[in-house]
């Protein structure tokens, strides 16, 4: 393969990896105003992050039509193929992501008004920061192919799952106090789970980027388990 | 290009589509048995759900790796091309059909009991029928080709959608009216949006399918909205 072909391919390449930051920083951006409209009650943003996921399909299909035009055309082996893969499937979690961050949004509609309950409110913010880290943490990885920073996040999903049981059992707790709260409560857990669920998303993309780099398969994440099935 | 090599190809989209009809099947039984396991609160069953869905996921890689083996080889354009991009959706949706029935399974765990409410059980196993009829019928259309048949999956969606929303709102009747009943309210609330987003899948499937068979788009499903947002 001549020098000139190696380096058209590694712009192809670089061009790929600019659109998956590109929908790396979309679902960032609207699972961060997802839970903002949540906890302000704000409909208005909730609608925006709504209508704004489109994009975020929009380039997801490109980035999936591009990748396997790079197949046919490339034919690529070994680690250029596990790069095409791996962002293949990291394409596919950040649409993901967008979905779970439109779900909120809906739920924050369907609330409509803020959530009254500080302590609740505290609590579903505080596991949007550790998810949302988590989230550029393995996108910063991605981009800079760096395993050590990948194996990082896959540990640290632990975190977002224990502050998701925690909420998850307070949640119970004011809705067996409280019936009037039931509805409201039922919209949080589902938000809840959506964005624990984004948190393995970024477990996923993690695994991903350390195979990617390394060729190699991270160990299976601890044998994870929703504990709040054990509530 | 030779009539054996078309041959050949053709054969290795057979072997590709037995290997996708084998994920469907392993799709419904892991998702039939897991609400079986629900509302029976057989856990030992629930149990055997969640362990086999490796199989499935296993499955799943390999389909995976034998798509992308296939476009490097082949370099296949127009139709062959949607072949395989259709059936590597189709796959990622058998293995999100395969996840959600293990959280059902999870929860038949939590619950550990059966559902002694009877008329949630029937609402839910009335779910269960509609949503699993509608992954048998998309896919016979996919094994078929058969774009009509898809085309009235899409259509039946607003069925299972109809029925989760009757149950969401059961189930939080229940909850006002007795505390007690709140824990496992909670884990069928999560089951029933779990067997409604089986149903997603399937409809995703037929998306596929119609575009795979006719090389057109299915006009995008009737605004889809969790009606349960409004309550």
């Amino acid at each position: 393969m001549s020098e000139h072909t190696v380096t058209a391919y590694d712009d192809e390449l670089n061009v790929m990896a600019g659109r998956i930051a590109e929908m790396g920083g979309l679902a960032e951006k609207a699972f961060a105003e997802a839970v903002s409209a949540l906890v302000s009650g704000d409909t208005e943003l909730a609608r925006q992050v709504i209508d704004q996921d489109r994009r975020l399909d929009a380039l997801h299909q490109e980035v999936e039509e591009s990748l396997i035009a790079m197949i046919v055309r490339r034919q690529p082996m070994g680690q250029d193929l596990r790069e095409i893969t791996a962002a293949s499937r990291i394409a596919n979690d950040l649409e993901r992501v967008g979905d779970l961050a439109k779900n909120v949004a809906k739920r924050a509609i369907a609330i409509d008004n803020d959530i009254q309950n500080k302590k609740l409110a505290i609590g579903v913010e505080h596991m949007t920061e550790l998810a949302l880290g988590q989230l550029k943490k393995v996108l910063d990885a991605y981009t800079g192919r760096n395993a050590e920073a990948a194996r990082q996040v896959q540990d640290a999903d632990a975190e977002v799952d224990a502050i998701y049981t925690s909420l998850f059992r307070e949640l119970l707790t004011y809705m067996m106090e409280d019936p009037r709260v039931i509805t409201s409560c039922v919209h949080l857990l589902f938000c809840a789970k959506n964005i624990e669920r984004i948190g393995d998303h970024a477990t996923n993309i993690a695994e991903n980027v350390f195979f990617m780099v390394t060729g190699e398969r991270l160990p299976e994440d601890r044998n994870k388990v929703d504990e709040t099935g054990a509530v």
